[in-house]
This record gives C-alpha cells, structure tokens and sequence, in this order.
C-alpha cells in the first residue's frame, strides 16, 4: 500500500507501478537519503517536533537499514516506488511508530533535491580526483619522453615540430580548466533544499540553517519554490561533463591515430589493447576507441537534461524523476573515461626512431624559415607577407625536386630572394626549429620546461618515481 | 582468457575489461545470437566446411545454451567480453571441438550486425503492434463520448469548437504515420550482412543467399564494407522512435493540462493517478508526466547514437559497440510510453457537465460569424478581410459588455454591418457553430463519424465492446 | 588571389569557395579584429619588429577601414574568404606595404581566437545586463501585486497557496545563477590566445604579456597549443545560455497557462499580443510562445557546437570554423528571449477578482490542516503519517460532499480524529494557510517580504518608480 | 497595420515586432506561396465563392508580385510580419478590394503547411539530385581506379587488403539508402493541408481535392487538427539528412586521413585544398573537413526542432513558427556538403606508388592465412578458432623478426603447425590474398566488378566519359 493512499480507493494498475517507479536506480541515493533523513530527525528533535527517544529510534533504525543494504540484504520493492518509501517504510517496519513522524515537516519533493544534491556533490569530487590522476598520468608520460620532437598538425596536415611534452600539457590545460568547472558548479549548487517541503515550505517550527550545516551545505536555499522545481546545477554537472567528454574524445581520436600504422607514433601495451576474433595479426587501441564513443551518450545524457526540463511550468512535475538516469549514466562514464585514458597513459611506448625517421617529411620549418626572412631583413624590405610568398615558392620548388628545404643550395634560395644567407641552414631541418621557438607559452625546450615544472609542483609529482 | 590471444602475451587490465565489456548489457541479444549460429552452421556443413555431425553437435549444444539462458541458469561471464563470445565459449565448454569450427568465415563484425538487425526488426514489430493498441484506445475512447464538444486550441487561446472524436483522431492519424515510418525502416534494414566478415568478405565457399533466406533478410548486403561499417539501420530506428516520442509527448502536455482543476475536462481514474507524501489531497496524472519527460531520453539516445557515429573512418570501429544502449533504451522507453498511454486513455473519464458548463467563454463562435457574413453577402460587397475586422469590432464590444456574440442585439450587429439578418442567431453559440462545419477533414459531425467509421474497420474494432 | 597563395597554382572552385568562407557572418568580429591588431601592431613596433612609422600607418589605416565598415561602406569580399583577410587585403589596398608586416608572429589561428574570446566577453557582458532587467521587471511586477495568492502547482494540479511575490522571485533566483555562471565562464575565458601562432609559438621576439594587458585580458595563455585548438570556453558559453534558455521556456510556459481562457491569471497588453488571420477573436501571447520556442534553437546551437569538436585530433582543424554561426544565433536568441520576457512583465495585468474567486478550488490548505493535527498533538499520538491519512480521508468526504475543507463540520472532522479541535477552523481557507507559513524560505508573508526587499536593494530598485 | 488587427486598440510594441517577426527568413516560401494562393483562388472562384473576374484579378496580381520578388524590386516590410501577409497586403496594393477575398476559408495555419511542404518537396528533389551527382562521381572514381589494392581498416588498424572500387562503393551503397529515405518521406509527406483553416476546417463550400490535385498533392489531409499541429513530415527529413550528414561526415574523416602525410594515398588538386595564412608549405583538405564539421549543424538543426515540438499541446503554438530556420539551414548545408565531396571526388589523385610501397605493412594477409589451414584441413583437423590461434603465433614470430608472414619459412611454419604446404606461398602477399576472396559482396575483383558495373548501369553513366 501506498503511503500517500489516504484518498485512495484503488491502486495503481501494474503497468503504471512498472512505468512510473524509479526504486531500480534511485537505489542509489540510499546513503544521502539517510543522512538527510539522520540531519532532518536530530533537527525535529531539537526543535521539539518529536521526542528524543524518538529521534534515537530513527537513527538506530537507518543506521540497521544502511547496514542491510550495504551488506546486500536489504529488500528493494518496487510497489514502495522510490528509494525514500522504501527506507521510510522499512524504517517503520523495524522501529513502528516513530518511523511515521521521520516525513514532518518534510515532501519528497525536498528530500529527493537534498539527496540528489548531496550525490552529485560527492560524484563531483570523485570525477576531479580522476582528473588529477589523468593529468599527473600525462605529466608523467611527458616526464619519460623529454625531448622527443613530433610534428605538429593543423588540418592533419603537419604544420610545425613540437615538442611532444608540449602537446601533452595541452590537454593538462584543459583538463584544468574542466576541474575549474566542476568546482564552479559545486560552489553554486552547495546550497540545502532541505525545508522548502513540498513547494511553499511549512508552519512549523523547522530550522533549516541547523540541517543545511549538519549536511555541510553553505546555507539554506532561499526560495522553496525554486529549490523544489529547478534542475539547473545538475544542467550545469552534465555541460561539465559534455565538456570533459569532448577533450577526452579529442585524446582518444589522437591516440588512435598515432596507433595507427601510418602514423606509427605508440605501441600501445597487450594489457590495453584487444584483438579479433578473425584477424589473427590485429592488436587494437580499444580503449581510446571506446573513450572516443562513451563521449557521445555524455553529450546524450545532456541532451536528454535539457529536453526534459524544457516548458515546464513550476513547480515540481513528474517528468523530473528522469534527471537521474542520465546523471548516473554521465557520472560513471565519466569516470571511466578518465580511468582509462590514466590507464592508457601509463601503458605506451612511443616509437622514438620511426618518429624520428618520419620527421622531415611536411617542411615543419617552413615557417621558421619565414620568421628567418622577417627577422633578417628587420625594418627593411621583407614584410612577412612577403616572406611567406617567397618560402611559398622554395617549398614548391622542393615539392619538384623531391627534396626538403635545408637541400636547397644557397644559390637556389637566393634566386627567390636576396636575403637569404648562409645562417639560413642554422634555421633549417626541425631540430634547428624546435630551437629557435622562444615566445612564451610556445613549443620551445625552455618554455616548456619550465611549464612542465609547474605542472609537477602543482600536481604534487614525486619525479623520481616516474 | 581471450579467445583472439593468438598474438598476446598479457592479458587486459582489470579496468580495461571493465571499461571495453559489453556483456553487461548485449546478452539482450543472445536468442538473434544463436538464431544467427544455427544458420551460420547449416550453411557452413551444406557448403561442405563442416561435417554434418559437426552441425548437430552446434545445434545441440546452442539449443542447450538457450534453454540454460531461459532458465537464468547460464553464466555470463565478463571475461569473455560479450555475448557472441559467452556463448562460443560456452558451447566449446559444452560440445569440445566442433564448437571452435563455428567461427569460420564468419567475424564478430558481421556476426553482431546479423544479431542487432535481427533484434531491431523484432522490436520494431512489438512497437508496431503497441502503436495499434493505442490507436484502438484513441478509437475507443472517441466513440464512448459521441458529440461531445470541447474548444479547441490555438496559442493555447480557445480558437473554434471541435468534436472531441476529431481531436483524438489527430493523434490516431499521427500514430499511422509513425507505424509506416517504421515499416519503412524495417524494409530498408532488412538485408543479410552475415558473410561479411571482418570488412572483406572470405575465400571460404559460403553461401549467404542460404544464411539471408533462413533468417528471413530480404537477401545479402551486396557490399561487405558497407555491411560491418554502417548504422544508418538503427539511426533511422532511432529517429522513428524520436518522432513517435514527440508526438507521445504532445499527448501528455495536453492530457495532464486536461486534468488539471482549471481545465477540468477529465478525471483520471485512481488507477493511473498517484499521490503525495506531503499533501493529503493530491492525485496526480504521474503516468502522462512521465511520457511527456520520458520523450527526452528517446531524443537523447537519438542524438548519442548520432554523435556516436559522426566522423569515424571506415570500416569497423569499437566505438560502434556503443550502439546498442541507446537503442535497447529507446525501445524500453518507446513501448513503455505507447503502453501506459493506452492504459490511460482506458481510465480517464470526460467531464460532460463542466464542459459544457465552460464552453461559451472565448468566442468559439466568432470565426462561424465571419464566414457568416461572406456567405450572406457573397460575390457582392464582403471580402473574408472586411468580414474579419467586423466581427473582431463584434468582439471587442462583447468584451466591453462582458457578453457572448449571441447576446448582441441585431440593432448592435447592424450597426457594424447592416448584412446581418436574424438568421445570424443560427450560427452563433457553439453548438450552431459546430454545425456549420462541413468541409471534407473538418470537425462537422459528418465528416468526423466518416474518419471514425473508417478507423473502427481498420483497426477492427468490435464497437459492441466499447 | 589568396594570401597564402605562394605555393599554389591554381585557384580554388567557386563551389569550394562559397562553401568555405565565412566572411558572410565572421564580418561581426570586425570590431575585435581591429582591437586585436592594433594591440598586436603596438606590440611588434615596441619590440621592434616594425618600425613606429609602419606602427601609425597601421593603426591609421584600421582606424579608417572602422570607420568605412560603420558607415556601411566597406565592400566585404568572398574571395578575401574571412574577416581576418578582408581587413588586412584593405589595410593594403590603403596603406600598401607597411599593411604586409602586420601578419607577422601571428597565424590566423591565434587571429580568431583572440577575436573571438573579446566577442564572447562582450556577449557575456551584455548577456548579464538583460538578465538584469529581467529582473528588475519581475522584481517590480511582485512589488505591484503585493499579498496577491494563486495556487501553486506540482504536477500542474494545485498544491498549495503561495504568495505571487514568491513564486516570481523563484524566477529571480534562477537568473541569479545564470549570470554566476556566465560570470565564472568569463573569469575562465579571460585569457589571450595571441602569439600563439599556428599552434607553435615564434622566435620571434614577441611580448605577449603587452598584448593580453592591453586588450584587458587576465593573463596570455600558457600553451600555444591548448590556445588554437580548445573551444572548451564557447562550449561553456553556450551551456550557460542554454540553461538561461531553459529557465525562460520554462517562465514561457507558465505565462501562456496562466494567459489561457481557463486558468486567466493574467491578461497580456494589446501591445504584447498578437491576433490571428482568420479568427476576428484571437489575442495570442506569442512572445511568450516563442519565448518557449526559441529555447529549442539555443539547445540545438549547443549541440552543434559539441558535436562538431567531437573527436577532432590537435591542433586546429577547419571544422571549427563552425563555431561561430551557432555563438552568434545562440547569443543574439538568448538576448531577445531575455528582452522579451521583461517587455512582457511590464505589459501584463493580474485579474485579482478572478483568482480569488477561484482559490477554493483544490484543497490548497490540506497540507496546512494535516500540519495543525500534528502540531496540535505533539510528541503525543499523531506522527505525520497518520496526519496525512486523516486529512486524504477527510479530502475524500469533502470530494463526495462538493464542499470545502473549511466547510465540514468539527464533529465530521472528530468521527476522523478525535485531536481536532475549534481552532482548527483559523488554519483553513487559502488566506489562514497563508498566514501559517514561517519556515525560512517559505511563502509567508514575512519571509517573502525579506527576501523582495534585499531583491530590491541588490537590483537597486527605486520603489518609487514602480 | 496588422491585418488581424479588428480587436485590438494598441499595436505591438518594437521589440516584440522584431522579436516575433518571420519575414526575415519565411520570404524564402514567397514562390510556393503564391503557387497555393493560385490554386486556392482557382477553387475559390469553380466553388462560386469569388467572382471570376476576382479569380482573376488575383491570379494577376500575384504573377506581378512573383514578378517583382525575383527582380528583387519587392519590397518585404517586417511590420507585415510574414510572407503570407507581405504578399496578400502587396496584393491589395496592386488589385485592391479582391485581395481582401483570397483569404476566404483560409488560415496562415493551413496556408504555411501548404507553403512548407511544397517547399520540402522541392527540396528533396534536390537533395536526391544531388546525391546521384555524388554517386556518380565516386563510381568514376572507382572506374578510373580499377585494381588498386588499398589497406582495409578496423579500429584503425590495418586489417584485411580491400580493393579502393569496393570501398568507394559502399559510400554508393549508403547514399542509395539515404535517397531512399528521403522518398519515402516525400511520400508520407505528400498530403494537402490546404482547407484544415484555423483547426477546424470550414463550413464554406470549398473543394480540398481540387487543391490538393492543382498542387500535385497525393490527397487532402483527413484531419484538420493533425493538419495544422504535426510537424512530422519535417522531422523525419532532417532526421534523414541527419544520416546523410553523417555518412558524409565519414567520407570526410577518411579523406582527410588519406590526405595526410602519413596515410598519403591521396593528393587533391590545388583547386580544392587551401592554405595558411602562417605556414607557407600548408596545403589543406579543407572542403572535407568542413564537410566533417558541417554535419554538426544538421544534427544541432535536428536537435532544435525535436526539442521545439516537444510537449506542445495541439494545435497550433506559435513556436512553430521556428520550424523554418533548422529546416532551411539543414536543406542547404546537406546540398553544399554534397555537392562539395562530389567536386573533391573529381579532384583526388591517388598516389599509386606509394600505397603499394606501403602496402606490405600490417599483415593484411593473415585472415587469408587462417582462411587456408581451416579449408587446407577441412573436415579434419584444424577448427577456425585453433586456426586463428596458429596464424596469430606466426604474426608473434613476424614482429620479434620484424618480417613479412610471406619471409617465413616453410619450416617456421610447419613447426607451428604441420599441415601448411608449400601451397601457402600462393596465399600470402596482399596481391595473393585479395585474389582469393570469392563471397558474395567481398572485395574479390569479380565480385566488386559486377557491383561497379551494376551501379554505371543503374547511373547511367557513360564510361567513355571517365
């Protein structure tokens, strides 16, 4: 029996008790549902809207309860609907009476915000300790390969060399900032809905700046109305994560390329890669593959958020039991993804010599000669328009002779222009550009360095057990 | 350990297990999986690659795994990835030998695309069917309330009257639609890609004009690359479903506004309502809330699936194996939502008096007057633009009366337009106004007991169990 | 001919060149075009990388190529493809050779985005001043309509009573978050991608530190490669918007209802309606339709943009062009919307008289008379529970009776519970339940008044003027 | 002035005009409109509703305005809202007094359906036109290619040697299927709303079928609420363009890849690449990466209009209107991205030589392999898994002697198995290996001939012109 069926004359048919519980994943809330439900008792308590012993009876109760159902005895019904009937009915059957004051003062519609705050808070924390794992992974990885050039793309198409320490920590960069946006939307959506009840709050005497305390929320929010019916700080979790997902799938895309025979940059370990059931030689980046794909239900769970909430009328309607699933959903992959690409990480070998030998293939200091022909002929006749004009043309003429740009003589070069000198050579082939980078935050060994530095600081990164 | 370990000399990490199983959830689609196998084996013992004894020793076995599965006694472990390899594994465990010959001239790659088809087609077919039995409910419940009238809406704004059989039969209308877009799917999806393989197709002397036919596919992909690679089957799915989605949740919005105490046009029954744990005297329309919310994860497995697939290269890749959550879910959620609909429909009861009680308000009639005065003056001195400003003058001075158009006085009337004539009184209040209605679509009562009569016979309704 | 013509032969197709240019909507970066190259001009003559005099003829020529494309007489050019290109092609055409060395230690991908990261800040900028008037129009509309009650709703049935300054400031709230969001967005965007070139950096001798202070941002970027590849701070951007989005479908909804024939809360101006061209009667509230509406296209602009960075490998790659169709459209949208909904605060009117007479409806004060038995028989008999099922059986007996709560006699409500007593009667009737709410946050009267006035003092409204 | 305007005493403000306004981008239905107004007019006149002399002066009329639109000598005024009313109030401009009848027994509700669809029509003729042109171009691609031998790739990996026809044909094989979509959709589609009016339809005697018949419309709507309110028709054809989008996101993918330094199997012309504005060796596949990133916007256009119609009661809402833009936007992006991989398709060159260098890189020949032992030992010893497990050992051998599986000899061979023969030779190598696929829609050069010849037939194409 329903515990709302005071006006009830029939219960609901079995299809609609099927569509409409949500017990089968908001399971998942057990443990914030019972510490709200310990905070709410200790706080009627206190203000004297139930006794003492009753209070103790009810944390005696969820505290047996919370026990059963981590030891995996604890009886889910689907006829009790949600995860809050289900303790509170179980909570009555173990402790009678008191059980039935635990809801003064208190909707589901309130209490189902606090626990769902209280889980995404945490769920936060968990996704930004994965972000550090992955970043420190990274860091590590740019730790081991120190020095190694790899050309740089734009379009694919290679453009200029870079240090592949450099092209690391651009995706610690980003996953900084995902941090950054996740600790935002903790920020705002650490405030307690616990008290607005069921949308207008209550008469009696509630304090509602003792639970939100007690559930170290920053305070109590200060519009029932809005507390009860707006879903915007998990609309905001989800864009994090959406955000987080697209930077993964970048790496996942990234590293599947450079798996690739063509590409031919890392071997990535046996104990990260599968194989086929037909194709006896395939060894496959499987797991980038997959952080590739998982970022697209991220996107949906989004999507799904967004959809959902669109044109309702305040306050709470039922559509909004379904912001859960998409957020378990976006959470666990989530954390997955960065779990795995740490993984992933830690489990490649960069293929130094092929890299190496694929190196002058793409003129990557095409436009270190061009900045050579501006800062040579500083203030005179060379704009570097023009000097991209004419280093346009030495790379044409080296795309007829099948050779690279340090191969062109002197002469060669100065047919296209005068300035050219013999320093030019100096200049020329990637390890020559690689050196003459300096600008700040460029792909220079010394800029780099000293970024790289300040990620080991930062990220705590004891260097020598890399 | 694996079963393509050939080349491996370490076996995957626990979390990359974790991360890259599919068992989890793809032992959904394990009888399409053996259905496949069986033909696949007689194929392979007609074409002379097995033994005949071979062949009955896998069709044996695999109709022992099935009942083992239907007996929830099999063991789905997730070390062996997913459930063609669950089940190949199991068999091997079962029949030794002959097990490890089912395999030949055959790939996960086709073989999971054999499956999904199979089970796509399956599941297109059970929402076809739930698509006929809310169209019967829809049907159903417009011939228990013969002519009664309710406004219809534009803006939300009362706009004309309308038969409330006409307004159901929109949405049997929009329902046929969404049933042939499905068919239309069906057919395209309906082509054999087993024998692919991997991406190439094999040198082994197969017959994929047998494994089609037995399966009951329309015949073989013609192209082996385009088998294994593409989802556009299962996008086009999934787009359907989305459709039906929307119009399902334009269904709710108008039900749940019909229930409401302003509305007041329905009243669900117990049944299909549910209540509040704080406020005793609610009884809510839960089940059409939660079509309309439910739409968003339809669209939200809609766009996974889409950004899934947006940008991947040829031919298989594993972010591919994230096809079927979505899907699964989409088809949960779709039949889930067409059911309780229909279950709804069964049990809502329409509130004739109050209805009728709240008709006048609005102006219902004012478009009747306006064709009145074209009708009356026609070919000689009203255009339908002149009509229109006249009666909307009409109105406006109702509004300053607080009266309907019925209580103006003939003096009033002419002194806009000296066309007006008392039979005018013919045509205004919303029961002459719904009388006029005549054109072929319309909601004159001819029209609509036409489209009805002709519904009844196609969905052959019994109307003596109405 | 193109700017990086020097190694091409031939000439792009008509059919390429319309479908990759971008100058038909980049044009709207002209005036951050211009800002950023001026403060990269002044920083190359500083480092002497240009001479002062080319430095003035620089800042000369785009000085007059704004003053041209303000005066609309700046002939945009297809074939000069995008902005970054039109102005500089002018700047020669103008100022001939010193135009040339402008493009030095600059790509046009650290071009872009330096544009684009001031465009974003601006939009933001103006973004959060229209929410603020949104409020300040919502704020003064509940100063308008002080202690007028309307039903609240969950599930879009009648709840509670709740005062209208409450449910109003819910809205209020909400827009608060939404400009902490896009305040937070702004911090993390405030960094400056010019001078990281392509993707590299230069070795040239460039001071980025110069150009990210002069153009007011926090600090350069530290990776040259994060700086041309990320799109993290728009995708942020356009979540924030798409939440805002939300937020107003969301008021977009309730204020058509509440504009309908059958609830008539409200009665929009003549000024913010619209009527129909066939039904003389019609006075839709559009702007709040496609208030509703519009939040569709700033969803969908987001899920463009997430889609499209999906999966790309570093660094920059042509696909993200595509970033700025949707930015721009979700910005200009998320504008008008917020506009709109403030023109349409100021333009509408509530009908005291017909809400009140309708507030019996609905049993609002159930909750409030199942609050007064626990409350009555504290720590004695009655958990809140039991109270609930009094009151639902007490709702049942009105239900049959067609009477109020208020209505029954004590000794009906005694045959319930013998706890209830006369005073009963000072807690029933929509204006007594009212007056029992005290929780913090909660619609009493006193509570809602302290939250309206530190409303009125944040927004600075002058109370005067209302 | 509003030509709706009879009720209303004040004009809408400003903001609201501009806000709500569609002539902007609505004027692009200008010629579908005036082709319904003909049509309605024609039936005006036959049903005696309007004099012919009207008929025909409207008739006149509207030839002057198609007239003067496509001169670009029309003037469009927002205060006219939309194209319906530009045009009738032109109308009226130019004809006087009959203007005013045209409306008769007409609404903008029934009249932009009728507009929108035409327009649709028309757009998916175009659509398939231009897929055929794609279709064409990679089969003269194919032809123009004929026996070479590229790698086949799963997960990125190479897998099996595959024939560049072959592959190519399964994109002909996708756009087959995406061309039939969009007919079916047309189809379903191909319904005359015209005469649905408001809602209702009409008690006017007018003739839906004769519209209908004038417009090429299979028949008229059945139901005039589903007529005006449903919005299918357009979801299902962006949901089809969808899928094109994103197979031709994939084309764009694989291209881009080819194009690449490291794949290098294609080298496209100078008329289709472009350039850096920083980088002068750059030559960049930029048309097929946009072609990649346009897909985004037509699944972000989608997204947009299934979120628009979510939730929507009937009939018609004036969020609707926003039905246009996605629509319009989608159209056009799917014809650009077509037409533009059709114009880089003839403007690829593939690098012979270089594959073929490339080509023995991979063990594209091991399946073969495996293929051989099961059928060398059929019936006897060697099942396929055991198989797959020997080759797999011998690729282990290959990789620690970094050799060919064609450099093993014979007795590295037998001592993995005894059953190989000197026959294997026959077998290994990519020329051997593509040799011996013989399945129905493998890449055997048989099998992919009669496909090639199959599609020049059903093409039309004329070989002698590739």
């Amino acid at each position: 029996v329903k515990l709302w069926g005071g006006r009830f004359e029939e219960s609901v048919t079995d299809a609609v008790e099927k569509f409409t519980e949500s017990i089968s994943y908001d399971k998942a809330l057990y443990k914030h549902d019972i510490m709200g439900s310990k905070a709410h008792a200790s706080m009627l308590a206190k203000q004297g809207l139930i006794s003492d012993s009753d209070k103790n009876s009810i944390l005696r109760g969820l505290d047996e309860i919370e026990r059963q159902i981590e030891a995996g005895k604890f009886m889910w019904r689907t006829d009790r609907e949600d995860v809050h009937m289900n303790i509170e009915a179980a909570l009555t059957d173990i402790i009678g009476e008191p059980a039935k004051k635990l809801h003064t003062a208190r909707s589901r519609n309130d209490q189902v915000l606090t626990d769902f705050r209280l889980w995404c808070r945490d769920a936060i924390d968990t996704i930004v300790r994965s972000i550090q794992r992955l970043q420190v992974a990274l860091v590590k990885l740019a730790l081991k390969n120190e020095g190694l050039i790899v050309p740089g793309y734009t379009h694919l198409q290679r453009a200029q060399p870079v240090l592949l320490q450099h092209l690391l920590l651009a995706y610690v960069e980003q996953l900084e900032r995902d941090a950054g946006r996740l600790q935002d939307c903790r920020v705002r959506m650490n405030f307690c809905p616990l008290g607005a009840c069921a949308l207008a709050g209550t008469g009696l005497p509630i304090d509602r700046f003792m639970t939100a305390e007690a559930l170290e929320f920053t305070a109590p929010m200060r519009n029932s109305i809005d507390a009860v019916s707006d879903r915007d700080f998990v609309l905001e979790f989800l864009s994090a994560n959406s955000i987080i997902a697209i930077h993964l799938s970048r790496l996942g895309e990234e590293w599947v390329l450079w798996a690739s025979e063509e590409f031919g940059f890392i071997t990535p370990s046996d104990s990260v890669s599968t194989g086929s059931s037909i194709m006896p030689q395939k060894k496959n980046p499987d797991p980038m593959e997959l952080v590739r794909g998982k970022s697209a239900r991220v996107i949906g769970d989004l999507v799904t958020l967004l959809t959902l909430c669109k044109g309702l009328p305040l306050a709470y309607n039922r559509d909004l039991q379904e912001d859960k699933e998409p957020t378990f959903d976006s959470v666990k992959t989530i954390v997955g993804m960065l779990e795995v690409s740490a993984e992933f990480a830690q489990n490649i070998t960069f293929n130094v010599e092929r890299i190496k030998k694929a190196l002058p293939a793409g003129y990557l200091d095409a436009t270190t000669l061009a900045d050579y022909l501006v800062n040579k002929a500083n203030m005179q006749q060379i704009p570097f328009r023009t000097s991209h004009d004419i280093v346009g043309k030495a790379v044409a003429l080296c795309v007829s002779k099948e050779c690279q740009l340090q191969d062109l003589s002197l002469d060669e070069m100065r047919s296209l222009n005068p300035v050219f000198d013999k320093d030019v050579y100096e200049y020329l082939g990637v390890e020559n550009a690689i050196r003459k980078f300096s600008s700040f935050g460029s792909t220079g060994s010394a800029c780099v360095t000293e970024q790289l530095h300040s990620w080991v600081a930062k990220l705590g990164i004891n260097r020598s057990s890399c």
